[in-house]
C-alpha cells in the first residue's frame, strides 16, 4: 500500500523513545515504510489518561536503568541518564511543534533525533531556549525563528490537538507508534509492528 | 558455570507471565540453563512496592489485550482474557508454595504450566479448591493433600518469604527473572536474559 506510514508520536523527554529514535532509519530499511515523527505531549497523555511516569517506582526505576543500557548497548548507541531526567518538556516539545507548522515532517526530522541527543547522549538542558536555538541551527534550521515560533498560539494549539489525537487514538505513553488504528507501544514493541507490516 | 540457573518467580494471575511460562522449555533448550520455578505472590509486591497493575489504566488495559494477542500468536500458544481477571491468587499460589515445601521445585514445575493454561486458555476458577485439586491430581500430584497443606504455617511462610526476596532483590511485577543479582523485568525481555547467559 502506497500509503502507508508508520506514525511515530514522541516526547524528547522519555529514554525508551530516544532508544526507538534511534532506530527509525533501519525501520524503515528494512519495511520500506515511511515514519512520520509526530511530537506530542507526554505529561499531557499522563494526565488525560491517568497513567504514571514508570520510574515513579523507585525499584522499578533502578531497573529501567540497567535495561535502558542493556537496549543501548544491544543498538550500539550511546546513552546516559540525563541529569534534569524527569524534564519538563514543553518548551522542546512545542519548538518541534513550531518545526511541524513552518517546515513540515522534514523540519521536524531534522531536528527529533539531534534533541534527543542532546538530552540522552550530551546531557544537555534541551528545555533552554539557548539550546534549542543551538541544536536547531546546527541541523541547518532557522532556531531563532523556531524558538519565537514556540509561543505562537498557533503552535500551542498544534501540540496540544497532537497530544489529544494521540490519546484519542488510544495512546497512553511513548513511544506510540501506530499503523493506521493499530497502537505499537514501546521501544520493545518495534518488532511486532515490522511483524504486522510484513503480514500485509 | 555449572550453578548457573533462570530464577523465574510467577504469579498463575499475570497473562504476560502465562506467555513466559510457555516459553521455559525453549528458553532451556537455546541456553542449556535450568529454570528454576518460584512462586510468589504478585499482589503482595504490588503492595510491598507501590507499584500497579498496568491495566488500571483504561487504555493500557485495551492495548494490553491487542499486544497479549500477538504475543501469543508469535508464540503460537492459545491465550483468552480470563473471565475472572484480576484475580485473587492468593489460594492459587498457596498450593504451589504447598508443592514446593512437599515435592520440590519439580512438583511446582509440573503444576504452574497447567495452572496457567486452565486460567488463561480454559477460564476455570483457578482460586477454587475444587479446580486446584483437579489440575494438581492431573499432573500426577496429590491434589487434596496439597490444598490442605496450603493452609498450613509453613507454607505460608514459605510463599510471603518468596515475595519477600523477590521484592528486596528489586523485583517490582511479574515476571521475574533473576541471573545472579540481574532482574529481567517482563516476558519481553527474555532476549535480554539470554543475551547475558550467551555472553559469559
Amino acid at each position: 500500500m502506497s500509503d502507508r506510514v508508520i506514525e511515530f508520536f514522541f516526547d524528547v523527554g522519555s529514554p525508551y523513545t530516544y532508544l526507538a529514535a534511534t532506530q527509525v532509519t533501519a525501520i524503515e530499511a528494512r519495511t520500506g515504510v515511511r515514519v512520520r515523527h509526530r511530537p506530542f505531549l507526554l505529561g499531557g497523555v499522563f494526565k488525560a489518561t491517568g497513567n504514571t511516569p514508570p520510574a515513579q517506582v523507585a525499584s522499578r526505576g533502578r531497573w529501567m536503568v540497567q535495561d535502558l543500557g542493556r537496549w543501548a548497548a544491544k543498538y550500539g548507541v550511546p546513552f546516559a541518564i540525563a541529569s534534569r531526567f524527569p524534564l519538563n518538556t514543553l518548551a522542546t516539545q512545542r519548538v518541534l511543534a513550531a518545526a511541524e507548522r513552518t517546515g513540515g515532517e522534514a523540519a521536524v526530522r531534522a531536528l527529533a533525533l539531534p534533541l534527543f541527543r542532546a538530552f540522552w547522549v550530551e546531557d544537555r538542558d534541551v528545555s533552554s531556549p539557548a539550546v534549542l536555538v543551538e541544536v536547531a541551527n546546527a541541523c541547518g534550521l532557522d532556531g531563532t525563528m523556531l524558538v519565537e515560533s514556540a509561543n505562537a498560539p498557533e503552535t500551542k494549539e498544534l501540540l496540544r490537538a497532537s497530544t489529544e489525537e494521540a490519546v484519542a487514538r488510544g495512546a497512553f505513553g511513548a513511544p506510540s507508534f501506530f499503523v493506521g488504528d493499530q497502537l505499537f507501544f514501546g521501544n520493545d514493541r518495534i518488532g511486532h509492528l515490522e511483524d504486522l507490516l510484513a503480514s500485509h
